[in-house]
Protein backbone atom coordinates (compact mmCIF):
# COMPACT_ATOMS: atom_id res chain seq x y z
CA UNK A 1 0.00 0.00 0.00
CA UNK A 2 1.54 2.78 -0.77
CA UNK A 3 2.21 5.54 1.94
CA UNK A 4 0.07 8.49 2.60
CA UNK A 5 0.50 12.34 1.42
CA UNK A 6 0.60 15.06 2.48
CA UNK A 7 1.02 19.07 1.85
CA UNK A 8 2.54 21.97 4.17
CA UNK A 9 0.75 25.39 3.69
CA UNK A 10 2.83 28.21 5.37
CA UNK A 11 1.30 31.70 5.84
CA UNK A 12 2.98 34.61 5.99
CA UNK A 13 4.23 37.42 4.80
CA UNK A 14 7.67 37.89 7.09
CA UNK A 15 8.60 34.52 4.77
CA UNK A 16 7.89 36.07 1.17
CA UNK A 17 9.34 39.58 2.03
CA UNK A 18 12.35 37.57 2.60
CA UNK A 19 12.60 39.10 6.45
CA UNK A 20 12.46 35.93 7.82
CA UNK A 21 13.86 32.34 6.76
CA UNK A 22 11.38 29.44 7.34
CA UNK A 23 12.32 26.69 9.80
CA UNK A 24 9.10 25.25 9.86
CA UNK A 25 9.13 23.02 6.52
CA UNK A 26 12.69 21.61 7.05
CA UNK A 27 11.59 20.46 10.35
CA UNK A 28 8.15 18.96 9.28
CA UNK A 29 9.94 17.21 6.19
CA UNK A 30 12.32 15.04 8.22
CA UNK A 31 9.75 14.75 10.53
CA UNK A 32 6.73 12.90 8.27
CA UNK A 33 9.87 11.14 6.38
CA UNK A 34 10.32 9.48 9.71
CA UNK A 35 6.78 8.31 10.05
CA UNK A 36 6.08 7.26 6.71
CA UNK A 37 4.07 9.75 4.66
CA UNK A 38 5.29 11.78 2.06
CA UNK A 39 5.27 15.13 1.54
CA UNK A 40 4.53 16.22 -1.69
CA UNK A 41 3.92 19.88 -1.89
CA UNK A 42 4.75 22.66 -0.06
CA UNK A 43 2.71 26.36 -0.54
CA UNK A 44 3.84 29.79 0.90
CA UNK A 45 1.61 32.37 0.63
CA UNK A 46 0.87 35.84 2.29
CA UNK A 47 -1.70 37.36 4.69
CA UNK A 48 -4.15 37.20 2.27
CA UNK A 49 -7.64 35.75 2.64
CA UNK A 50 -8.32 35.04 -0.76
CA UNK A 51 -5.21 33.16 -1.16
CA UNK A 52 -4.88 30.83 1.97
CA UNK A 53 -8.26 29.95 1.42
CA UNK A 54 -8.12 29.34 -2.45
CA UNK A 55 -4.32 27.29 -1.11
CA UNK A 56 -6.37 25.67 1.88
CA UNK A 57 -8.99 23.85 -0.75
CA UNK A 58 -6.44 22.83 -3.58
CA UNK A 59 -4.18 21.09 -1.10
CA UNK A 60 -7.12 19.81 1.28
CA UNK A 61 -8.74 17.93 -1.88
CA UNK A 62 -5.54 16.76 -3.34
CA UNK A 63 -3.67 15.30 -0.46
CA UNK A 64 -4.97 13.20 2.54
CA UNK A 65 -3.15 15.39 4.94
CA UNK A 66 -2.83 19.51 5.07
CA UNK A 67 -0.32 20.91 7.47
CA UNK A 68 -0.27 24.43 7.76
CA UNK A 69 2.16 27.04 9.88
CA UNK A 70 1.36 30.63 10.93
CA UNK A 71 -1.24 33.46 11.46
CA UNK A 72 -2.93 31.97 14.73
CA UNK A 73 -1.63 34.61 17.28
CA UNK A 74 -3.85 37.41 18.61
CA UNK A 75 -2.57 40.30 16.45
CA UNK A 76 -4.93 41.83 13.14
CA UNK A 77 -2.71 39.83 11.02
CA UNK A 78 -3.58 36.83 12.37
CA UNK A 79 -6.33 35.06 10.21
CA UNK A 80 -5.45 31.59 9.48
CA UNK A 81 -8.39 30.41 11.68
CA UNK A 82 -11.13 32.61 9.82
CA UNK A 83 -10.04 31.09 6.75
CA UNK A 84 -10.28 27.92 7.35
CA UNK A 85 -13.65 28.23 7.99
CA UNK A 86 -14.23 30.00 5.39
CA UNK A 87 -12.18 27.49 3.44
CA UNK A 88 -14.86 24.72 4.67
CA UNK A 89 -17.89 26.77 4.82
CA UNK A 90 -18.10 26.29 8.37
CA UNK A 91 -18.85 28.62 11.25
CA UNK A 92 -16.04 29.56 13.76
CA UNK A 93 -16.31 31.68 17.38
CA UNK A 94 -14.72 31.41 20.75
CA UNK A 95 -15.30 28.20 21.84
CA UNK A 96 -15.70 27.56 25.07
CA UNK A 97 -12.72 24.71 26.30
CA UNK A 98 -10.22 26.82 23.73
CA UNK A 99 -11.38 30.05 26.22
CA UNK A 100 -10.63 27.77 29.66
CA UNK A 101 -7.19 27.24 28.30
CA UNK A 102 -6.44 30.49 27.97
CA UNK A 103 -8.27 31.97 31.14
CA UNK A 104 -6.21 29.00 33.22
CA UNK A 105 -3.26 30.37 31.12
CA UNK A 106 -3.44 34.21 31.85
CA UNK A 107 -4.56 33.78 35.25
CA UNK A 108 -2.01 31.90 36.39
CA UNK A 109 0.62 34.83 34.64
CA UNK A 110 -1.59 37.42 36.11
CA UNK A 111 -2.17 38.68 32.40
CA UNK A 112 -5.56 39.72 31.58
CA UNK A 113 -7.57 37.70 28.83
CA UNK A 114 -8.47 40.64 27.06
CA UNK A 115 -10.17 40.80 22.90
CA UNK A 116 -6.84 40.37 21.60
CA UNK A 117 -5.95 37.08 23.24
CA UNK A 118 -9.42 35.87 23.65
CA UNK A 119 -9.04 35.48 19.30
CA UNK A 120 -6.79 32.57 20.03
CA UNK A 121 -9.78 30.99 21.16
CA UNK A 122 -11.92 31.19 18.12
CA UNK A 123 -12.18 27.49 16.46
CA UNK A 124 -13.91 26.29 13.31
CA UNK A 125 -16.99 24.44 14.12
CA UNK A 126 -16.18 20.39 14.69
CA UNK A 127 -12.62 21.15 14.80
CA UNK A 128 -10.22 19.36 17.56
CA UNK A 129 -8.06 21.27 19.41
CA UNK A 130 -4.31 21.03 19.23
CA UNK A 131 -2.01 21.07 22.44
CA UNK A 132 0.49 23.52 22.56
CA UNK A 133 2.66 22.91 25.16
CA UNK A 134 5.00 26.12 25.26
CA UNK A 135 2.20 28.97 25.00
CA UNK A 136 -0.92 27.54 25.75
CA UNK A 137 -2.87 28.98 22.70
CA UNK A 138 -4.41 25.87 20.77
CA UNK A 139 -3.72 24.88 17.24
CA UNK A 140 -6.62 22.63 15.86
CA UNK A 141 -7.83 20.24 13.02
CA UNK A 142 -10.83 20.58 11.15
CA UNK A 143 -11.25 17.55 8.52
CA UNK A 144 -7.78 16.96 7.44
CA UNK A 145 -6.28 20.35 8.06
CA UNK A 146 -3.75 20.30 10.89
CA UNK A 147 -3.51 24.30 11.73
CA UNK A 148 -0.17 25.19 13.98
CA UNK A 149 1.62 28.14 14.77
CA UNK A 150 4.67 29.90 13.40
CA UNK A 151 6.96 29.96 16.01
CA UNK A 152 9.26 27.01 15.50
CA UNK A 153 9.30 25.87 19.29
CA UNK A 154 5.21 25.93 19.17
CA UNK A 155 5.52 24.38 15.58
CA UNK A 156 7.46 21.20 16.75
CA UNK A 157 5.87 20.79 19.45
CA UNK A 158 2.04 21.04 17.81
CA UNK A 159 4.05 18.71 15.30
CA UNK A 160 4.79 16.24 18.28
CA UNK A 161 1.42 15.49 19.48
CA UNK A 162 0.11 15.36 16.09
CA UNK A 163 2.66 12.99 14.23
CA UNK A 164 1.80 9.86 16.38
CA UNK A 165 -1.92 10.10 16.09
CA UNK A 166 -1.46 9.49 11.78
CA UNK A 167 -1.29 6.17 10.23
CA UNK A 168 2.13 6.31 8.04
CA UNK A 169 3.58 3.79 6.13
CA UNK A 170 6.94 2.18 6.38
CA UNK A 171 9.36 5.11 7.07
CA UNK A 172 11.46 6.41 3.67
CA UNK A 173 15.07 5.45 4.19
CA UNK A 174 17.43 7.15 2.73
CA UNK A 175 21.59 6.07 2.19
CA UNK A 176 24.01 7.97 0.05
CA UNK A 177 26.74 6.96 -1.95
CA UNK A 178 29.35 10.08 -2.17
CA UNK A 179 31.38 10.12 -5.71
CA UNK A 180 34.14 12.15 -6.50
CA UNK A 181 32.93 12.78 -10.09
CA UNK A 182 30.98 15.09 -11.65
CA UNK A 183 27.12 14.28 -12.84
CA UNK A 184 27.92 14.20 -16.26
CA UNK A 185 30.16 11.54 -15.55
CA UNK A 186 27.77 9.40 -13.69
CA UNK A 187 24.29 10.47 -15.05
CA UNK A 188 24.58 7.45 -17.86
CA UNK A 189 25.40 4.46 -15.78
CA UNK A 190 23.42 5.93 -12.60
CA UNK A 191 19.97 5.91 -15.35
CA UNK A 192 20.59 2.71 -16.39
CA UNK A 193 20.74 2.25 -12.52
CA UNK A 194 17.18 3.47 -11.52
CA UNK A 195 15.82 1.68 -14.15
CA UNK A 196 17.15 -1.25 -12.82
CA UNK A 197 15.72 -0.59 -9.54
CA UNK A 198 12.22 1.08 -10.12
CA UNK A 199 10.80 0.92 -7.19
CA UNK A 200 13.59 2.91 -5.27
CA UNK A 201 14.00 6.71 -6.14
CA UNK A 202 17.49 7.35 -7.19
CA UNK A 203 18.95 11.28 -7.08
CA UNK A 204 21.67 13.22 -7.59
CA UNK A 205 22.86 16.04 -6.29
CA UNK A 206 26.17 17.48 -7.31
CA UNK A 207 28.57 19.47 -4.77
CA UNK A 208 31.33 21.83 -5.19
CA UNK A 209 33.38 21.91 -1.97
CA UNK A 210 37.08 22.57 -1.05
CA UNK A 211 38.00 22.35 -5.26
CA UNK A 212 36.24 19.14 -5.61
CA UNK A 213 33.74 18.41 -7.70
CA UNK A 214 31.45 15.79 -6.69
CA UNK A 215 27.86 14.01 -6.96
CA UNK A 216 25.99 12.66 -3.85
CA UNK A 217 23.79 9.80 -5.17
CA UNK A 218 20.72 9.19 -2.80
CA UNK A 219 18.84 6.45 -3.06
CA UNK A 220 15.28 6.38 -1.01
CA UNK A 221 12.90 3.62 -0.80
CA UNK A 222 11.23 1.73 2.38
CA UNK A 223 12.62 -1.60 2.28
CA UNK A 224 16.09 -1.87 4.01
CA UNK A 225 17.15 -4.89 2.29
CA UNK A 226 16.22 -3.36 -0.98
CA UNK A 227 18.29 -0.70 -0.28
CA UNK A 228 21.50 -2.79 0.61
CA UNK A 229 20.86 -4.41 -2.60
CA UNK A 230 21.19 -0.90 -4.61
CA UNK A 231 23.94 -0.21 -2.45
CA UNK A 232 26.02 -2.80 -3.49
CA UNK A 233 25.43 -2.75 -7.05
CA UNK A 234 25.93 1.11 -6.82
CA UNK A 235 29.31 0.63 -4.79
CA UNK A 236 30.25 -1.58 -7.48
CA UNK A 237 28.93 0.92 -10.23
CA UNK A 238 30.79 3.56 -9.32
CA UNK A 239 34.74 2.24 -7.36
CA UNK A 240 37.13 4.42 -7.85
CA UNK B 1 1.52 51.33 -10.10
CA UNK B 2 1.50 48.32 -7.77
CA UNK B 3 4.67 46.70 -8.07
CA UNK B 4 5.23 43.28 -10.36
CA UNK B 5 3.78 40.19 -8.72
CA UNK B 6 6.11 37.10 -8.86
CA UNK B 7 5.92 33.53 -7.99
CA UNK B 8 8.62 30.89 -7.05
CA UNK B 9 8.44 27.60 -8.15
CA UNK B 10 11.14 25.31 -6.25
CA UNK B 11 11.70 21.89 -7.58
CA UNK B 12 13.27 18.66 -6.03
CA UNK B 13 12.58 16.02 -3.98
CA UNK B 14 15.22 16.30 -1.90
CA UNK B 15 13.49 19.57 -0.56
CA UNK B 16 10.90 17.57 0.23
CA UNK B 17 12.12 14.75 1.81
CA UNK B 18 14.02 16.63 4.61
CA UNK B 19 17.54 15.77 3.58
CA UNK B 20 17.82 19.38 1.89
CA UNK B 21 16.88 22.17 3.79
CA UNK B 22 16.27 24.64 0.82
CA UNK B 23 18.23 27.94 0.92
CA UNK B 24 17.04 30.15 -2.41
CA UNK B 25 14.00 30.87 -1.14
CA UNK B 26 15.17 32.77 1.02
CA UNK B 27 17.50 34.44 -1.20
CA UNK B 28 14.71 35.12 -3.62
CA UNK B 29 12.75 36.38 -1.44
CA UNK B 30 15.19 39.15 -0.34
CA UNK B 31 16.25 40.00 -3.51
CA UNK B 32 12.95 40.25 -5.12
CA UNK B 33 11.52 42.60 -2.44
CA UNK B 34 14.64 45.16 -2.90
CA UNK B 35 13.79 45.24 -6.67
CA UNK B 36 10.71 46.44 -5.80
CA UNK B 37 8.69 42.90 -7.13
CA UNK B 38 6.41 41.06 -5.14
CA UNK B 39 6.68 37.87 -4.08
CA UNK B 40 3.20 35.92 -3.77
CA UNK B 41 3.76 32.54 -3.79
CA UNK B 42 5.86 29.90 -3.21
CA UNK B 43 5.56 26.11 -4.37
CA UNK B 44 7.72 22.99 -3.75
CA UNK B 45 6.83 20.03 -5.83
CA UNK B 46 9.02 16.89 -6.27
CA UNK B 47 11.07 15.92 -9.29
CA UNK B 48 7.56 14.53 -11.17
CA UNK B 49 6.16 15.68 -14.88
CA UNK B 50 2.58 16.45 -14.06
CA UNK B 51 3.33 18.12 -10.87
CA UNK B 52 5.77 20.48 -12.35
CA UNK B 53 3.79 21.19 -15.83
CA UNK B 54 0.53 21.72 -13.44
CA UNK B 55 2.48 24.25 -11.18
CA UNK B 56 4.38 26.37 -13.90
CA UNK B 57 0.96 26.46 -15.66
CA UNK B 58 -0.82 27.50 -12.94
CA UNK B 59 2.28 30.07 -11.70
CA UNK B 60 2.67 31.27 -15.02
CA UNK B 61 -1.08 32.29 -15.39
CA UNK B 62 -1.63 33.92 -11.87
CA UNK B 63 1.56 36.16 -11.86
CA UNK B 64 3.57 38.59 -14.20
CA UNK B 65 7.00 37.07 -13.25
CA UNK B 66 7.86 33.23 -12.19
CA UNK B 67 11.58 31.59 -10.97
CA UNK B 68 11.73 28.48 -10.61
CA UNK B 69 15.33 26.62 -8.88
CA UNK B 70 16.39 22.75 -9.62
CA UNK B 71 16.40 19.88 -11.90
CA UNK B 72 18.46 21.59 -14.73
CA UNK B 73 21.71 19.13 -14.68
CA UNK B 74 22.42 16.22 -16.30
CA UNK B 75 21.09 13.33 -14.84
CA UNK B 76 17.61 11.20 -15.42
CA UNK B 77 15.71 13.04 -11.98
CA UNK B 78 16.80 16.41 -14.24
CA UNK B 79 13.27 17.14 -16.25
CA UNK B 80 12.48 21.08 -15.49
CA UNK B 81 13.66 22.08 -18.93
CA UNK B 82 11.19 19.42 -20.33
CA UNK B 83 8.02 19.75 -18.15
CA UNK B 84 8.79 23.42 -19.11
CA UNK B 85 8.50 22.71 -22.58
CA UNK B 86 5.62 20.44 -21.79
CA UNK B 87 3.77 22.95 -19.91
CA UNK B 88 3.79 26.11 -22.95
CA UNK B 89 3.18 23.07 -25.36
CA UNK B 90 6.58 23.92 -27.03
CA UNK B 91 9.41 21.59 -28.55
CA UNK B 92 12.30 21.11 -27.24
CA UNK B 93 15.90 20.07 -28.04
CA UNK B 94 19.64 20.50 -27.71
CA UNK B 95 20.60 24.42 -28.83
CA UNK B 96 23.49 25.37 -30.95
CA UNK B 97 24.55 28.20 -29.02
CA UNK B 98 23.81 25.79 -25.48
CA UNK B 99 25.63 23.41 -26.64
CA UNK B 100 29.21 25.58 -27.66
CA UNK B 101 29.16 26.62 -24.53
CA UNK B 102 29.29 23.62 -23.22
CA UNK B 103 31.36 22.34 -25.67
CA UNK B 104 34.04 25.36 -24.85
CA UNK B 105 33.54 24.47 -21.40
CA UNK B 106 34.44 20.58 -21.30
CA UNK B 107 37.32 21.46 -24.03
CA UNK B 108 38.92 23.68 -21.33
CA UNK B 109 38.50 21.28 -18.67
CA UNK B 110 39.35 17.99 -20.36
CA UNK B 111 36.29 16.20 -20.23
CA UNK B 112 34.16 14.90 -23.05
CA UNK B 113 30.87 16.75 -23.57
CA UNK B 114 28.96 13.34 -23.41
CA UNK B 115 25.11 12.40 -24.35
CA UNK B 116 24.63 12.83 -20.35
CA UNK B 117 26.14 16.51 -20.21
CA UNK B 118 24.46 17.28 -23.64
CA UNK B 119 21.18 17.40 -22.03
CA UNK B 120 22.37 20.55 -20.37
CA UNK B 121 21.42 22.30 -23.63
CA UNK B 122 18.06 20.98 -24.29
CA UNK B 123 16.41 24.45 -24.56
CA UNK B 124 12.53 25.02 -25.48
CA UNK B 125 11.91 26.41 -28.68
CA UNK B 126 11.88 30.32 -28.23
CA UNK B 127 13.46 31.26 -24.87
CA UNK B 128 16.34 33.13 -23.71
CA UNK B 129 19.42 31.86 -22.15
CA UNK B 130 20.36 32.86 -18.79
CA UNK B 131 24.13 33.05 -18.34
CA UNK B 132 25.55 30.75 -15.51
CA UNK B 133 29.03 32.28 -14.50
CA UNK B 134 30.15 29.27 -12.55
CA UNK B 135 29.61 26.14 -13.88
CA UNK B 136 28.62 27.22 -17.35
CA UNK B 137 25.73 24.75 -18.10
CA UNK B 138 22.67 28.12 -18.66
CA UNK B 139 19.56 28.59 -17.52
CA UNK B 140 16.74 29.68 -19.61
CA UNK B 141 13.65 32.46 -19.51
CA UNK B 142 10.44 30.64 -21.45
CA UNK B 143 7.81 33.75 -21.55
CA UNK B 144 7.82 35.17 -18.19
CA UNK B 145 9.58 31.68 -16.53
CA UNK B 146 12.80 32.10 -15.32
CA UNK B 147 14.14 28.40 -15.16
CA UNK B 148 17.34 28.62 -12.75
CA UNK B 149 19.64 25.72 -11.51
CA UNK B 150 19.28 24.43 -7.80
CA UNK B 151 23.01 24.67 -6.52
CA UNK B 152 22.37 27.96 -4.79
CA UNK B 153 25.48 29.41 -5.78
CA UNK B 154 24.65 28.89 -9.31
CA UNK B 155 20.95 30.00 -8.50
CA UNK B 156 22.44 33.23 -6.93
CA UNK B 157 23.95 34.22 -10.25
CA UNK B 158 21.44 33.51 -12.16
CA UNK B 159 19.36 35.86 -10.36
CA UNK B 160 22.01 38.33 -10.06
CA UNK B 161 22.02 38.39 -13.96
CA UNK B 162 18.10 38.25 -14.52
CA UNK B 163 16.91 40.57 -11.83
CA UNK B 164 18.75 43.45 -13.59
CA UNK B 165 16.39 43.07 -16.58
CA UNK B 166 13.20 43.16 -14.76
CA UNK B 167 11.43 46.76 -14.33
CA UNK B 168 10.42 46.73 -10.50
CA UNK B 169 8.23 49.11 -8.58
CA UNK B 170 9.74 50.98 -5.66
CA UNK B 171 11.85 48.62 -3.32
CA UNK B 172 9.40 47.67 -0.53
CA UNK B 173 11.40 49.08 2.93
CA UNK B 174 10.61 48.20 6.10
CA UNK B 175 11.23 49.30 9.80
CA UNK B 176 10.94 47.13 13.00
CA UNK B 177 9.97 48.75 16.28
CA UNK B 178 10.76 45.83 18.78
CA UNK B 179 8.35 46.04 22.10
CA UNK B 180 9.40 43.78 25.30
CA UNK B 181 5.24 43.56 25.79
CA UNK B 182 3.53 40.38 24.77
CA UNK B 183 1.06 40.51 21.69
CA UNK B 184 -1.93 40.47 23.44
CA UNK B 185 -0.91 43.46 25.08
CA UNK B 186 -0.61 45.15 22.10
CA UNK B 187 -2.89 43.86 19.51
CA UNK B 188 -5.93 45.74 20.54
CA UNK B 189 -4.10 49.33 20.32
CA UNK B 190 -2.02 47.86 17.09
CA UNK B 191 -5.01 46.93 15.03
CA UNK B 192 -5.98 50.78 14.92
CA UNK B 193 -3.11 51.58 14.37
CA UNK B 194 -3.01 49.58 11.42
CA UNK B 195 -6.22 50.98 10.00
CA UNK B 196 -4.61 54.17 10.24
CA UNK B 197 -1.80 53.54 8.13
CA UNK B 198 -3.83 51.39 5.59
CA UNK B 199 -1.38 52.24 2.96
CA UNK B 200 1.47 50.74 4.95
CA UNK B 201 1.25 46.79 5.41
CA UNK B 202 1.86 46.41 9.73
CA UNK B 203 2.91 42.71 10.77
CA UNK B 204 3.22 41.55 14.49
CA UNK B 205 5.99 38.64 15.22
CA UNK B 206 6.37 37.39 18.69
CA UNK B 207 9.60 35.96 20.41
CA UNK B 208 10.38 34.83 23.18
CA UNK B 209 14.43 35.28 24.17
CA UNK B 210 16.86 34.91 27.27
CA UNK B 211 13.65 34.65 29.70
CA UNK B 212 11.70 37.85 27.65
CA UNK B 213 8.57 37.92 25.95
CA UNK B 214 8.08 40.44 23.52
CA UNK B 215 7.07 41.26 19.93
CA UNK B 216 8.82 42.67 16.70
CA UNK B 217 6.14 45.34 14.66
CA UNK B 218 6.86 45.47 11.77
CA UNK B 219 6.05 48.21 9.30
CA UNK B 220 6.77 47.93 5.22
CA UNK B 221 6.11 50.30 2.46
CA UNK B 222 7.57 52.36 -0.20
CA UNK B 223 7.14 55.36 0.93
CA UNK B 224 9.82 56.67 3.37
CA UNK B 225 8.54 59.58 4.51
CA UNK B 226 5.19 57.90 5.07
CA UNK B 227 7.42 54.89 7.25
CA UNK B 228 8.99 57.47 9.02
CA UNK B 229 5.53 59.11 10.15
CA UNK B 230 4.01 55.49 11.17
CA UNK B 231 7.26 54.67 12.90
CA UNK B 232 6.88 58.09 15.03
CA UNK B 233 2.94 57.30 16.03
CA UNK B 234 4.17 53.81 16.96
CA UNK B 235 6.52 54.50 19.07
CA UNK B 236 4.47 57.04 20.86
CA UNK B 237 2.23 54.45 21.28
CA UNK B 238 3.80 52.11 22.80
CA UNK B 239 6.95 54.02 24.90
CA UNK B 240 7.61 52.44 27.84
Amino acid sequence: MPNPTAAMLVIGDEILSGRTRDANMHHLAGQLTESGIDLKEVRVVSDDAPAIIAAVRALSGAFEHVFTSGGIGPTHDDITADCIAAAFDVPIDVRDDARALLQAHYDRSGQELNTARLRMARIPDGATLIENPVSTAPGFILRNVYVMAGVPSVFQAMVASVLPTLTGGAPLLSRTLRVVRGEGDIAGPLSDFAQEFTDLSVGSYPFFKDGVHGSNIVVRGSDANRLSVAMDALGALFSE
